[in-house]
């Protein structure tokens, strides 16, 4: 984890699970970041409210970390656009490192009663909203890039992270007859064709691109079962290990490859 | 080819491209199916031309093989149903022995340009169809897969080919330095995707579900370049060999496995 020194990171759906505990965790570190900026859909609703308070200690201006709470929905291009607007100022002119496109959403409907609406609503917000931030964050990665010391590819000089999934996996079959989730397997699987994309495009601006699985973490029976607790705690420490060699591939929080 | 020997066929995208080939090709077979169904989204329209002459000569009645055209838009569900039933009343009690979701489309942008609506509209033709056609004819396969002499996996006997493309291949890159396509290749990924989910939910029923890949026809600048009357003449070859192994597989004109 030492290794991981991230001056500016930016989350999608940072209000709750796999979000929430990374902007904890994010705090928590001995090399904290100096910029979180933490988006949701809707900062100021019921479900924003342990990540208001989380952000309310770690304010603005005048200390070492500050946490600042911004609304982005990322099926909307403009709130996307007015987002980068205002990270960019309050940036002033330094660059952002990390990108980690987390929002995502689930159905929970089997292969033979998905519908067209969810399989629409599905890849809009875990596929086309991944495509977006990153095109609109791209001038700030880009900057990061380029004012590094370093000419390798990490997360502490720039890197866009998908949070993706195994059941995006087509190889893996990943708990097939517990859950079929045709739509979320179909627009995990795009995010991860979006993240080689990324890589392959962003290779040559020193953005590092990579996609994450976090775990079956809500519904893991497994033994022992994985906490989002446990889960943001090893993915922080792939994220301080990621290389050239791992930009756009798809890993698990151990760090393990994960087939396509 | 000899092995080949599906009663009915309904092809989507029929009236140009692989499909117009498929429908030529399947017409020329020694074994032709009974009925053809050639389905496009405008059969009155000058693009389905071709594919009226062809269809002429092969009516609806008093001929061994019958090819009808018929109206399919494979976004609109309410086309789609209207299509199954005309199709189940066609076919008298009889099932389908053959779906090939071939309709398909491209939009030639780059990572950076390609927006919120070419992702949205290319996802609803190449991966949204696929499922809504497949949801739709599922009954007819069931009956064809009931009926079959056979309990083997085969094209002749009950099965789902989806016209996919090495472009979905995420661990391919192909092509990536002449053309970037990201919103056709996230689809093709999905595609390939919802392949695998209907290869593990309808084997119980019967019916093979396997992902073609169809060779980079209109554009290929290798040598030999791939004709589509070539490239149709090896699929229907490969999908008179395709069998248990081949479900759940993303394979290329002549048969070979394409990694994911």
């Amino acid at each position: 984890m030492a290794g991981l020194r991230v001056r500016s990171a930016l989350l999608t759906g940072a209000n709750r699970g796999i979000g929430l505990g990374l902007v904890k965790h994010f705090l928590q570190l001995p090399n904290p970041p100096e910029r979180i900026f933490a988006a949701c859909r809707d900062p100021k609703g019921e479900r924003a409210q342990e990540l208001q308070s989380l952000a309310s200690k770690h304010p603005r201006n005048g200390a070492l970390t500050s946490c600042c709470v911004d609304s982005v929905d990322v099926t909307d291009p403009a709130s996307i656009q007015a987002a980068a607007a205002r990270v960019t100022e309050h940036l002033k002119g330094s660059g952002l490192n990390l990108l980690i496109n987390n929002a995502g959403i689930v159905k929970w409907n089997s292969l033979d009663t998905t519908t067209r609406e969810e399989m629409s609503e599905v890849y809009a917000t875990n596929t086309i909203g991944p495509l977006l931030v990153s095109q609109a964050f791209l001038p700030l990665l880009k900057k990061a890039a380029q004012g590094s010391p370093s000419s390798e590819l990490s997360c502490s000089r720039a890197a866009i992270i998908n949070i993706s999934s195994i059941g995006g996996s087509i190889a893996s079959e990943s708990s097939w007859d517990m859950i079929q989730i045709v739509s979320y397997r179909c627009s995990k699987a795009a995010l991860n064709m979006l993240t080689k994309c990324q890589s392959l495009g962003y290779r040559q601006h020193g953005i590092l691109c990579a996609a994450l699985h976090p775990g079956w973490v809500q519904t893991d029976m497994g033994s022992p079962p994985l906490t989002v607790d446990m889960s943001v705690q090893m993915m922080l420490e792939v994220f301080s290990k990621l290389s050239e060699k791992d930009s756009g591939t798809l890993l698990d929080w151990e760090g393990k490859v994960i087939p396509w």
